[in-house]
C-alpha cells in the first residue's frame, strides 16, 4: 500500500511516518518505481505497536527505539531479551539512589512473596523502593503497611502474563507481547481499579441521607 | 519558615515555588514583614502532594490545580468529593467514542465483578474500553480474555485502598489520600507488578541451558 493508505489504517499522519522510517522505527517500504514506495501489513502492526507505547505508554520516541532495537536483537534467546527489554521499559526518569530503609522495604516485600530471582536486579527493585519513599514523604505508611495485599494482586496478573506470552510460539511474537502487555496491562488494570473504586468507596462512604436504604449495603 | 528552607526541605526550586503561588496551586506564605514572607507546615504537605502528582503520576499543572480545587469544595459530602475528583483525575487525554463492541466488553467486566455503581458513569468505563480497542487492534485479544484475572486483581487492591480511607476521619485527610492513593497506588502496583515478572517469567522461559538445575523450579 502507499503511504497515505498506511496513514488511514493506522491514524498515524505521513509526516509522522516519514520521522519515524528516518528515525529507524520503522523501516522503510520498498521502493516499487520511481517516486513510488510500497508499504505492507508488517508496517500497519509495527505503527500499531509504536502508537501505543507512546500514547498510552507515554514513552518517548528515544525509549521507544532503545526498546524495539532491543527486542529484535536475534542474538538473545527468550529469556534474556525478556529481560533486557523489560528493563529498558522501567522508569523512564532516573530512580535516585533510595534511602536505606525504603531499598529495605522493597527488598523484604520482593522475598516475602518469593520474588527470588528479581532480588539481584537492584535497579528494578529500586523502582519500587522509589515509590516506597514517596508515599513514605507523603505520610502514606498505611499504604505501605498493606504492600502485601498489592503484591499479592500483581503475582496473580504477572502469572495470568507469563500464562500469556507461554502460550505464544514465535519469539518476536513473544517479545512483541510482553512489550503490549507491559504497557497496556498497567492501564488496563488502573482502569479497572478505577471501577472498583467507584463501587467499592460508594458502599463505604455513602452520604448519610442516602443511607436509609441499607439493603445493598452488603 | 523563609521559601528558601521551604525549596530545601522538599526538593521543588524556589522559582517553581512562586510559579505554583502565581498560579493557585500553593497558598502564599504569611507576610511577616517588610520583603519577607513565612511558610508552614501546611506548604510542606502541599507542595510533596503536588509534585507527587506531576512526577510519579505526570499530570499536566492545570489538571493539578483542577483535582485540588475540586478536593477543596467544602460543600462536598465525602462520597461525592471522592467521584468528582475521581473523575478528575481520570486519564487526561480525551477518549475517544469507543467502538460498540469494546464498550459493550468493558460493561460485561464491570458487571461480572460486581461494579454496579460505576456502571451509570459512562465516561469512566469508556477509559476502559478505550484500553480494550488498543489491546483488540494490537491482536492482543487474548489479554481480554483474562481480563478477569485483571478485575479479581484490582478488586482485591480497591478494597484496601478503601480500607485504608475509611480507617482515617477528617475529610480533607480522606481526599488527599485517596488522591495520593490513586496516583502512587498505580505506580506501588506496577513496580510490583514487573519484579513478579522476573519471577515468572523467568521461570517459565529460562534458555534449556540453564534449565538443569531444576530443583528450584517449583
Amino acid at each position: 500500500m502507499r503511504i497515505g493508505e498506511l496513514s488511514v489504517r493506522t491514524g498515524v499522519p505521513v509526516a509522522t511516518i516519514k520521522y519515524y522510517v528516518r528515525e529507524g522505527i520503522l523501516a522503510g517500504g520498498e521502493r516499487t518505481g520511481y517516486n513510488q514506495v510500497s508499504y505492507g501489513e508488517e508496517h500497519v502492526r509495527r505503527l500499531r505497536l509504536v502508537r501505543a507505547l507512546v500514547e498510552t505508554g507515554s514513552l518517548p520516541i528515544a525509549k521507544v527505539r532503545e526498546i524495539l532495537d532491543k527486542a529484535s536483537d536475534p542474538e538473545r534467546d527468550v529469556d534474556s531479551a525478556l529481560g533486557v527489554v523489560s528493563r529498558a521499559m522501567d522508569k523512564t526518569r532516573e530512580v535516585a539512589e533510595p534511602a536505606r530503609d525504603d531499598l529495605a522495604e522493597a527488598y523484604a516485600i520482593a522475598e516475602r512473596h518469593g520474588w527470588k530471582r528479581a532480588l539481584p536486579q537492584r535497579e528494578r527493585v529500586k523502582v519500587l523502593a522509589d515509590v516506597i519513599g514517596t508515599l513514605r514523604l507523603l505520610g502514606m505508611d498505611e499504604l505501605i503497611e498493606r504492600a502485601d495485599d498489592y503484591a499479592r494482586a500483581a503475582q496473580m496478573v504477572a502469572e495470568t502474563d507469563i500464562e500469556m506470552l507461554s502460550a505464544q510460539s514465535d519469539r518476536d511474537e513473544i517479545l512483541e507481547s510482553m512489550i503490549i502487555g507491559t504497557v497496556l496491562g498497567d492501564a488496563f488494570f488502573s482502569a479497572m481499579r478505577r471501577l472498583a473504586h467507584i463501587e467499592v468507596s460508594g458502599r463505604r462512604f455513602k452520604a448519610p441521607r442516602e443511607a436509609r436504604d441499607d439493603t445493598d449495603r452488603e
